[in-house]
């Protein structure tokens, strides 16, 4: 069984099956391999005796393991392919086997082109990946030190299994060796990682796609001094809010009730009424109903203040910028909300 | 603790929570009532001690109970404003508590005004109604009798809980007296629900909407030619279908996964392929990414396939209708899908 473009255990897959006689198990893909998905169940079907079952509701990360409900089918596995374990949050109530989706493209190219770019900001290099590519850092390195680099690479916390991974909700594997490297080189595509990268560990983050072999550095610092100033605006417009709706999500990773409490016990100190309010997928169009609240504070995705911002007519901010609303915190202080 | 144009009973609420020594309650409501959420958590805060959290997804019925992922943030009650009690989907994982958001709408003008329509058809009258008005109906039927007519008010299967109830998905309080009868009265908004009770029960139907006081027979008779031929379209489409998807609600009172194992059984017999597919919410966009299959079958709520067909760029048809394509069934003999 193989899909073009990654390299994903399949044969794993099938051993886990066969080995725990697991009858009913649910696939959930990322969209981009969804359609694979007819040819991943006969292959699993043919080569085990499970049923199969696949999820089609969106899976945007392992932070979103689909749902206790499949208890009611019997479901006794759910395979998530396409993303590595969050380990504090596998197997919490059906068995759970994560399996990534490694891209199979060379990389070499890539970072040989950032070289030059690397060389003008430092000598130590602090290396991080997504999911995707991060079976490529140990090459990487090698590359680096050929050229008089030295790399390192960082374990995340409990929340990581990849040494050199990120999250866009954890740069613990880049915090841990923040105070040792001049920058970053993040190896992935897409601006929300290094973005995080950047607030997070404060460094000068070079993010170089694999896929378009495309170099970004300004466009980053630009994004960040705009992203910056849209948080600015997003605190400064949630100092007159008299009702606040603390957003919990009920995505299995992204559970952060204890936290909404505590946030709620903070604005009930400063007298201020406040909701939690909790979703499967949270936007703008469903929370349209709440008329009356005044800003939204995400304890979900980080993403969703952030990426999402602009969808929303009513300011929505992270539990930390709450802090800066409610003066607990300079924005001077300002720091990347994560989930740790 | 008052909502405009309805009537909700939040002391039962309050002497539940109260006897019962609930914490964490989480909240349902329809969409309309969304914009009393904070008013209805401060009134339930201030007279319990319980915490209150909102649910803000969409909530379409009460088969539609937010989700065992509640348990992890220790939950105890499940409160649906709105819809009646589907009594076996109740309490399933957490204790639930259905109340019914009654509208105060006065009926006796629109049922009045519908006499003389109701004449010409006979005078065995079967009245049916949603959970927003059907307890209108003792007064409907002593209208009715003060006017020479004969009304029958019927009882449900074991999903229904108060007579003369019908769900979208739901008529077996038509059908127990649909021999009975002439027609039926349906008292409420909506098209849905008096095509559902025209297809099923095969009786003509007179609708009364009891806001606009509009009454709907020739429209309801022209809409009922549309659908039959679009099903029809939708079934002739399917019968070259190779691979088939079989959607499987994740909602607790649309799970009809033995249904789902019945139906792939019945297209592995024909050598057609099927692929079992689960999620919380179906759209065309969600199932975009299974570009392989040719038809969808609909397990889930029956609106799915009849209300979102134009959506859909794949036919997309009911288990009955699949017993059509597979000349399993006659035309002549189509019925509406039913959840019973």
């Amino acid at each position: 069984m193989d899909i073009p473009g990654y390299s994903i255990d399949f044969e794993k897959i099938v051993k886990t099956i066969k080995k725990e006689k697991y009858k009913r198990v649910v696939l959930q893909l990322p969209e981009g391999l969804k359609t694979y998905a007819s040819q991943i169940v006969e292959f699993l079907e043919n080569n085990t005796k499970a049923t199969i079952i696949v999820s089609a509701d969106p899976c945007f990360g392992a932070c979103d393991i689909t749902n206790y409900e499949l208890k009611n089918f019997d479901v006794d596995l759910i395979i998530q392919i396409g993303h590595v374990s969050i380990p504090d949050v596998e197997n919490l109530c059906i068995a759970t086997l994560f399996v990534n989706a490694k891209s199979d493209i060379n990389i070499s190219n890539a970072v040989k082109k950032a070289l030059p770019f690397l060389k003008e900001k430092g000598k130590k290099i602090g290396l991080v990946s997504t999911s995707q590519h991060v079976h490529t850092l140990k090459k990487v390195e090698k590359i680096l030190i050929e050229n008089s680099f030295q790399p390192f690479i960082g374990e995340g916390d409990s929340r990581i299994s990849l040494k050199g991974q990120i999250l866009g909700c954890n740069f613990s594997a880049a915090l841990s060796i923040a105070k040792q490297v001049d920058l970053f080189l993040y190896l992935g595509s897409g601006n929300f990682h290094p973005l995080g990268l950047m607030l997070s560990t404060k460094k000068p983050v070079i993010a170089i796609d694999p896929y378009t072999i495309e170099i970004r550095e300004k466009e980053l610092e630009e994004l960040k001094d705009l992203i910056l100033r849209q948080r600015y605006g997003a605190i400064a417009s949630s100092k007159d809010a008299k009702k606040f709706g603390i957003l919990v999500s009920m995505k299995r990773g992204q559970q952060r009730i204890n936290l909404a409490y505590k946030i709620k016990q903070m604005l009930d100190s400063k007298n201020k009424k406040s909701y939690i309010i909790t979703a499967e997928n949270f936007s703008y169009s469903i929370l349209e109903g709440f008329r009356d609240i005044d800003c939204f504070i995400s304890t979900a995705c980080p993403r969703i203040a952030i990426d999402d911002y602009l969808q929303y007519k009513k300011p929505i901010i992270t539990p930390i910028e709450l802090e800066i609303v409610l003066d607990k915190r300079k924005w001077e202080d300002y720091r990347f909300d994560q989930i740790l």
